[in-house]
């Protein structure tokens, strides 16, 4: 399916594209981009199972690529695409990056940072979810029943 | 000073001596180390502002040295001493990890995961703070004054 260009469809499913690289490497389908002026300047897939390392999370890869990119570790002027809910450990990264937008499509009842009461990301940074999110909820989805058996 | 060998003490002041590099370097001073079968597997400190990354926090660095030199990304025997204590963007790092057992020096008022009030750590991992708060606290307070000026 064509979004329009540069709409939050069309970089999420940029994200997803990511999520399904993982996927066919046996990872967790979770994948996240970085958009800075309607440019991707990151991409980032789980990977903690080919690197053996919980810190490899899609948004981690993604922000440390993007800090890398642009010299700076702030990314007030960016927007992070990913299509499942944070968990703790990467909202507490983006507030360190002072990050600009967050945007997510499925919702992570189990481990994301919504969980906890507390805000956890920086108070700038502008929220948006459920974009995209039957996309982004079903290769999950599909991924685990698919493990389970 | 000599502490007892393989002592929470011992470890704690290799810590330390990673956080001094890291004040050598212009970083804010926090170092951490990972401790399996009392042979230290991990070093890191604080390496934000040379790598441009808020992701490059001390205990990160170590968490993934260690996972890379264990090739697991769950470290269940493992202790880690980090000078400070970890923000929620580390503790909850430390939770995906299953980590056994986490020491920390000087406590962290402003940005420390006990703010949170729900459970960041695995239910499994062991907590013990204090050790060495003096020697600990005092390196950031004489970077934060020094840096002031």
């Amino acid at each position: 399916m064509a979004y329009p260009l540069f709409s939050d469809e069309y970089f999420m499913n940029e994200a997803l594209k990511q999520a399904q690289s993982a996927e066919q490497q046996g990872e967790v389908p979770v994948g996240a981009v970085i958009v800075s002026n309607n440019t991707i300047i990151a991409r980032g897939h789980n990977m903690t199972q080919q690197l053996e390392d919980v810190t490899a999370h899609a948004e981690m890869i993604a922000l440390t690529s993007a800090s890398n990119f642009l010299g700076s570790k702030y990314l007030e002027e960016c927007t992070l695409y990913v299509t499942l809910e944070p968990c703790l450990m990467c909202a507490a990264a983006l507030k360190w990056a002072h990050l600009g937008r967050l945007i997510f499509g499925a919702p992570d009842p189990k481990e994301g940072y919504q969980l906890v009461e507390k805000n956890v990301l920086h108070p700038k940074t502008k929220l948006k979810n459920g974009v995209l999110e039957n996309e982004c909820g079903v290769m999950l989805k599909k991924f685990f029943k698919e493990r389970r058996r």
